[in-house]
């Protein structure tokens, strides 16, 4: 039914580079994992890919992505906006904020669901099962929904009515733990018993989402590109947790760069609600659990890193920035009196940012670029 | 600092054609008021306009727009989808849904409010003020913020807190009012007293909102056009109240038609709560009050109705389509099920469809589209 790109050729590992065929590695890099590194797997596509100019949203990118037709309900194609104040203020050349809050269910999450749906559909699967706080469940349920299978979402007790609902009424399973850690054991049992195909791992410490759904977030990189040619930003802002989105973006340039389209990568800033990447920067290593307050911040909170969030920052020469918890409602309510309406953990852009400028990590006359990842209609009032 | 847009000639009556210099009518046609007849004024443009091909979002359709430009947050461009499940369910040649809800803030309001808001700033004014009891006033506090001018927002103690928050995020003061009736009074006092702007009006009945803002809803006709040309639908369904949207709607095909680009108008259905406008489409005078149950889509509740409506119906030669009040939570259920997650008051179109399709208003193996206005993390979960 969803067609897969003839150019996709080979699945391969972030860290150790070995190429594996094109299969579902729910756990990752099968050879890393063996020595103790649990690593996700990305893609290598061959042939003459171009940008589809006759096509919207993620259509455009086909040739680039794991399956050329995926269920859509009007994902992708997110504005970018330029905001003159902020870049007055902090003497910098260009602020954008790119509203990835205007996908359909609210989040960037939209554009990796069409990618883990259509590839559990081609495989035959009824049912899709992903752990999640909150933005990815809301996704998963609707793509599922729209394909017509079966969803399933576990997450703590703790999760908001909003986003409940938003998961059940598009008929998806609410399953509700004591513990985040109870989630793993019981998501692996049920793929393994009851053929749900994971959206979400279950391995710990986690290697990231499901890597057809990640390529997605590859088109967030070629709209930057399609929109600001010539004024490329050399900063990107991206609020992560298992940083999927950050590797997915970081791969898009990669693509950019590697077909002479962009001179350099910008450079990737993680924003996180407290120390976890930054200390792996700093020598600790990314297999420890880390301890901190995320209580303002739930769709970015965890104890855990993944692979993935260190190569991307790496490969891109970018970091990690920390924002202070107790300044949350600040962050909100400084884009909201610039017009955006955003997610708390989404506003924490915009106290990163102003930190970055004040370490100089940002320099005064650079361009950077915010992505807001979810909507302030998230939060509970 | 905004800048007019040089095509724009005239304002008329959309009632008895009186043509008016380009000024601020704030109740509406003054020949017609003194007749007793509350009624809308809208444009005439004149020139060589033309879809600016290289420009996005509604800065494309800047030639047919008050303003050429005007404070943007990354309205417009909504996606078209086509519901396949829909149309095979009932014998439909297409259904298609244009998700306005991927606006900034979540609704159609957000053409709407650029306009409205360059019209104040170009007039000097410092705060802008509208009726709302949610999306209108979610929108126009974002774009006040974002132009850097105050808003003030008339509601009644029944505002559901969502909303609250995210009007006054933005910086936006709510009024709170203990019945809809006192906000006219009160709002004319603060127009004439305060030199508020006033971007909803105050009459009774009403006459609809700001022209300036209405314009911006064309725009919705020119991207159905650009995307569907050769497959545009028969008949369009949308949720109304005062009927802003309609109208804008009906005027942005009539563009269309007039520049020899559509072939037909298609038929425009305004879905509404309980039966208003369909009474004075069997006889009854526009300006009396209707009662009705509307608590289940507070967005396009009230008595009253404009001539708007009425206007829009006939020229296009549509109808108006009553849905069960008691029947919205399974109409929202329906669209979620299909992966679309609305706001009660916009899923009133998949039950209005229903009808139509049962008393072959909607004939079997017609084309329909379906607005689809706002988001569902609006409602109370
Ligand atoms: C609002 C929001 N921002 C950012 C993220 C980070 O995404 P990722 O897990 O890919 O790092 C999430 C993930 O849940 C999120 O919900
Ligand atoms: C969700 C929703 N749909 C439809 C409408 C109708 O818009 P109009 O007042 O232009 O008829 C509104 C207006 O408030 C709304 O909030
Ligand atoms: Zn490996
Ligand atoms: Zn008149």
């Amino acid at each position: 039914m969803y067609k897969m790109n003839s150019y996709l050729k080979k699945m391969y590992c972030l860290r150790c580079g070995s190429q594996y065929e094109i299969k579902d590695y729910h756990t990752g890099c099968p050879s890393c994992l063996k020595d103790g590194y649990p690593v996700n797997l990305s893609f290598k596509y061959e042939g003459k890919q171009k940008i589809r100019k006759d096509k919207s949203r993620m259509f455009r990118y086909q040739d680039f992505l794991p399956y050329e037709s995926f269920p859509t309900l009007g994902e992708g194609n997110t504005p970018v906006i330029e905001v003159k104040r902020l870049a007055d203020n902090l003497n910098l050349n260009k602020v954008y904020i790119k509203n990835e809050f205007q996908n359909p269910t609210g989040s960037h999450k939209d554009r990796m669901s069409p990618f883990a749906v259509a590839r559990a559909v081609s495989l035959g699967k009824k049912c899709v099962v992903a752990a999640s706080s909150g933005n990815a469940g809301a996704s998963l349920a609707a793509y599922a929904a729209a394909a017509g299978i079966k969803c399933k979402i576990i997450t703590t007790r703790k999760m908001n009515p909003i986003w409940k609902k938003a998961i059940e009424l598009p008929g998806a399973e609410l399953v509700l733990m004591n513990t985040p850690q109870e989630r793993w054991p019981y998501m692996q049992k049920m793929v393994e018993q009851e053929d749900w195909y994971p959206v979400t791992n279950f391995v710990t410490p986690p290697v990231g989402s499901n890597p057809f759904g990640i390529q997605g977030y590859k088109t967030i990189s070629y709209e930057i590109y399609e929109e600001l040619s010539n004024e490329m930003p050399h900063f990107i802002l991206i609020p992560s947790c298992r940083a999927d989105l950050l590797w997915g973006v970081y791969e898009g340039f990669k693509d950019l760069f590697d077909f002479g389209l962009i001179q350099d990568i910008p450079r990737l800033i993680a924003v996180e609600p407290f120390p976890r990447i930054s200390k792996i920067l700093d020598g600790e290593d990314y297999r420890n659990t880390f301890l901190g307050d995320s209580s303002s911040t739930v769709s970015i909170g965890g104890d855990t890193v993944t692979y993935q969030a260190i190569a991307a920052i790496k490969l891109s020469k970018g970091t990690a920035s920390n924002i202070v918890q107790n300044k949350v409602a600040e962050y909100r309510l400084e884009l909201a009196k610039l017009g955006f309406y955003l997610e708390s953990s989404a506003a924490t852009i915009i106290g990163s940012l102003a930190e970055l400028v004040a370490d100089q990590t940002v320099p005064q006359g650079a361009s950077v670029l915010m992505i807001a990842t979810s909507n302030g209609y998230k939060d509970v009032p």
